[in-house]
């Protein structure tokens, strides 16, 4: 059993000391309760809401930065996995990041493909695959927020063989029908379903400039129902879920069902306009 | 405004003129609140609990039998498009079909190419595409049951075009979670929402030798939010929701997203592993 923890923290842009230290007070709280993976949110260093690009740009940091080598600190002081957001400057460009360290330092990086909003104007897009990475918990996935919304992202992190997805994400507050929640909150539950593995995802609290977030961080299981969350609430909250991981291998989701081999990719791929 | 209707059905394995009459019932009920699209239940006329693969032999009939003729004319007494399941025999083969009808008869047949648990040993699976049918009310699309689990399969009638989704389905009941409705809901939401369609579902209600159904009939705009249901009511339900078709052409998610546009078929396709 993998004790998975997912950190919903208010960070604040422009103010990365604080951030981080948000970030460093919610591992250590986390890892005082036995989690071995710990998921931050999207952009943990910068904040969101930018007044531009350039805001952007200058609170951009390189992977071997300060925050992403605090989460390497952090990771080997407590053997921990952590995934977490970052706003990243490489290369000369800015993008929308997400880092996993271990005990061995940098795993990963992925840079999130599918942009929301204004985020095209100060982030430049991914072109690769997201990360399925082997850790001494099992193979976990990234993914940043709107990815979630793309099933073929989704269940190519599936079919690649993640035992967990790890979602760092900023969900954005739009309008929802009294008695029902985000539907952000069905799409990660429907990513873990279809592929029969564990969600995790870390979303943010307290309103930047303006901009309110879901604060739906939660653990979903292979069954695609929550483990733990979600939270639902506006305040800083570090959720745990005791998973065992290693039966998101068995995609079975009945006596004679399983829910990678009933796929029929001959059919999918049929026609010019309805691949994939 | 077209007002769409899904009718819950209370059916009997093997009890054909009562299942018949009960799905006259509803589409009648249905015209009479002014819909012009009806959708009914997987396998009207047999049932779903076969004790064996004869049974289903036995309960089947061909496309131009008595159960979809029955549908042509009620369709053409009522001027609807009509989308509902049926046991079918066609070139000696049992298939787990759903027919769409209007005032022009039979529009498309299409066979359920996800087969789910004992209906592998009753069923010949379909080889083709869910229909996308243009209709009097808008492009209406086809699919039955744990089809609906498949992404690929939703977002195919998707990119085709789909306005509405007609889904026939049993969901056989499953343990829920307190406090959580059956995950099967939130795959038809984010069906929806991954392509700003409307999808109408129709649910079984009344145990069938010792299966219980969902009863989680609905009608979900292309938000991804419920406008009527889920019913989760063990009991039959004929509900409808005034439906704007013509804004599912509208695939925005926000001021600057498209939930089509922004796919990355470039890199959904990468590797061998990952496909589609």
């Amino acid at each position: 059993m993998t004790r998975v923890a997912v950190a919903q923290l208010a960070l604040q842009v422009g103010r990365a000391d604080e951030n981080r230290a948000a970030a460093t007070a919610a591992v250590v709280e986390a890892a005082a309760t036995g989690a071995r993976l710990v998921v931050l949110p999207e952009l943990v260093n910068s904040g969101y809401v930018f007044s531009d690009p350039a805001e952007a740009r200058a609170l951009a940091e390189p992977a071997d930065g300060r925050t992403v080598s605090e989460w390497v600190r952090l990771a080997r002081a407590h053997d921990l996995v952590i995934v977490g957001g970052f706003c990243e400057l490489v290369g000369g460009q800015v993008r929308n990041s997400q880092a996993m360290v271990d005990s061995g330092g940098l795993r990963a990086v992925y840079r999130k493909v599918h942009l929301w909003d204004a985020e095209q104007d100060v982030f430049v897009p991914g072109e690769d695959l997201a990360p399925v990475v082997d850790t001494m918990i099992g193979r976990v996935a990234m993914m940043v927020c709107y990815d979630l919304e793309f099933p073929e992202w989704v269940r190519s992190v599936g079919l690649r063989g993640a035992d967990v997805l790890a979602v760092s994400t900023n969900w954005p507050v739009s309008p929802v029908p009294r008695g029902e929640r985000s539907v952000l909150i069905a799409h990660a539950q429907v990513a873990a379903a279809s592929n029969r593995m564990f969600v995790a995802v870390a979303d943010r609290c307290s309103a930047e400039r303006g901009v309110g977030w879901v604060s739906g961080s939660l653990i979903i299981g292979p069954g695609g129902y929550p483990l733990a969350g979600p939270v639902l609430q506006d305040r800083p909250t570090v959720l745990v879920a005791d998973c065992d991981l290693s039966t998101a291998r068995d995609k079975s989701s009945g006596p004679r069902n399983d829910v990678h081999r009933d796929r029929r990719p001959d059919l999918y791929a049929t026609g010019e306009t309805v691949s994939p």
